[in-house]
């Protein structure tokens, strides 16, 4: 039983920093049964069945391995990630979730004298992470079809962060865009968020392999989504080993181990699990493109998501009270309630049983 | 195979922060087999056996939970230490090690004009936090017998932070003394970090009874040791509503997911499994005792330890030359090249067979 102790709010003790955050609010995580839950962009499959061999042998012998310190820099992990993708070791960072890299990310190459760029949508724990280290955020607007206008970003900076599919919009960037911010950036650090790029379907979408050309860019991924491993918290960062070397030391400076023997385990056999990997993307984008169909079917306006996620506009009626009648018959979906995508509802793909649920329930909606 | 990219260091895109931090050495986590592992003061018993029942549980059918985001906020797991230590959720937070942990009580309470204040011999990661957030750190030097004056911290600063039991020295303060420094400093957070509490021979050395009475104490613990679970990564904080509501929104500026479902789902297990956390912490406790005894015939001068390891200084030949004669033997302890602890060597308290084996080498390097 939960038991809160009353309080009055004292920050009297707090730092200054302390006392002016403004935190990252996550999407809810309600524990009720039989939810339809597509607010938090979680992958409808469960992990690849050699994650839980993994994790089930690195408990064996009574959990003995559990008393030892886990590879505080999780050289295996990163090795074979560096395998994946024809890297080598020291151009691969790994941490707590691509939340915590990002944050590394920022503390790393933004804390400085000139502003960081963003698109004014985007994932709303970047101002939070600048506001965090006092990083002066200069929002660029989007085009009216949220699409990025690279030439918007040419102003001195310290660098510039854009996720790629953007979120919420699922909107792909080209490879070429993100080659000329690198070219005409030299000093700055350009950093790609591919938290969903494993769902775009065009071959070859990361720009990963633009990092052997552009010692200043990063790329961060995650295997919270394309992964499905949102319960094991771990994300990745890959660039020039000058970069790495900085996300290590910071990480160093904070928290030594964050990934403990059973992440380290069960997110290395994920990597090696190349087949299950591909097959569960491919159903997840075919998944996407019928939601997508069925949505325009009635009438919503769907961008063009190259994410696990869509991001709709209901014809009739605002998005806030589609939301909230999708609530009360058990679908959670995400609603921004934020100047230009107020209209919109972002929606996570479901297996096929839950995407027949939602699209019943707006049917019914509609009539 | 290890793939190392061969790169010259290029600092030009990092951050002034960045440039200037002095990053944490962990103790070495050696790879081979049969090494007799005594420098990182792991546990030498085996997590109880309801820490892996529960994790196995939590990755049943196929693991999907994995799938899903864990508990922002580890409700369940931080009612479990509420409820064992007679306190309110509110009273206490956890994180990802005691290291993250200690990371957000620097940013959150120390970042302030005030110095922070702690022993000159201590845990070696304060003074990384102390640069990492730009804290001015001051030194309090310990007695001549490594002891702690709490007079000599009649100064004005932001906080005090003092390991209880103190590392390396093991030796443990009063709860008197730690009440007589939380009534002197009202303004000031005093952090009790009692990652080796558990080991303390005397009942109820732990200070989280006085945090009903002083709302400026702040208690870290860990379950990296008395808990067999270094490869967790799990700590935890108790206080009052008002700093513990500080760290969580500092924690949710960084990263909101700290502890994976694995690690949630373990150490709620350890915590309610009362009977086998309390044999294990006796036996370490009579084997530190046996390890004293013997260290003392030969000649060794042993600190009175309350951890689970002892700091002791060999009678002849320095203690770096024992250390690596050990090494040699396949035995590893841990030497700290620092002033007024060189002599001394810090040995992890082993099962009855390794503190054999390490005795069985200084009786014989003793000749």
């Amino acid at each position: 039983m939960i038991k809160t102790m009353e309080f009055k709010l004292d920050t009297r003790l707090w730092s200054t920093k302390a006392r002016n955050l403004n935190p990252y609010v996550p999407g809810e995580q309600p524990k009720h049964d039989n939810l339809c839950k597509l607010n938090t962009n979680e992958n409808p499959f469960p992990p690849s069945p050699k994650v839980v061999e993994a994790i089930t042998a690195a408990l064996s012998h009574g959990g003995d391995q559990l008393r030892l310190y886990p590879a505080p820099e999780s050289d295996a992990l990163r090795q074979a990630l560096a395998d994946a993708y024809d890297l080598q070791l020291n151009q691969v960072f790994v941490g707590n979730g691509s939340d915590e890299v990002l944050a590394l990310v920022f503390a790393s190459f933004f804390m400085k004298e000139r502003p960081l760029l963003a698109p004014d949508i985007s994932y709303s724990f970047y101002p939070v992470y600048a506001d965090t280290f006092g990083i002066d955020l200069v929002k660029i607007p989007l085009r009216d079809d949220f699409s990025i206008e690279t030439d918007d970003y040419r102003q001195p900076c310290s660098g510039i962060i854009i996720a790629n599919p953007n979120a919420p919009t699922g909107i792909l960037m080209s490879l070429e865009a993100i080659d000329k911010l690198a070219t005409e950036h030299p000093n700055a650090v350009i950093v790609i968020d591919e938290a969903y790029i494993d769902f775009a379907s065009t071959e070859q979408a990361s720009a990963i392999r633009l990092i052997e050309t552009h010692d200043n860019l990063l790329v961060t991924q995650t295997f919270s989504k394309s992964r499905s491993l949102a319960g094991l918290r771990v994300g990745m960062a890959f660039g020039n080993p000058s970069l790495i070397e900085a996300l290590t030391r910071m990480k160093n400076s904070f928290n030594s181990y964050p990934l403990d023997r059973l992440a380290q385990a069960g997110a290395l056999a994920s990597v090696e699990d190349k087949l299950y990997f591909k097959s569960t993307c491919e159903q997840v984008i075919a998944l996407r493109e019928q939601l997508i169909e069925q949505l325009n079917l009635l009438n919503f306006t769907v961008l063009p998501s190259q994410a696990n996620f869509v991001f709709a506009r209901p014809q009739q009626g605002n998005a806030s009270e589609v939301a909230q009648q999708l609530r009360e018959q058990g679908i959670i979906v995400r609603y921004f309630n934020q100047p230009r995508i107020n209209e919109y509802l972002r929606i996570t793909v479901g297996t096929a049983e839950q995407n027949r649920r939602l699209i019943g329930a707006l049917q019914q909606m509609a009539g």
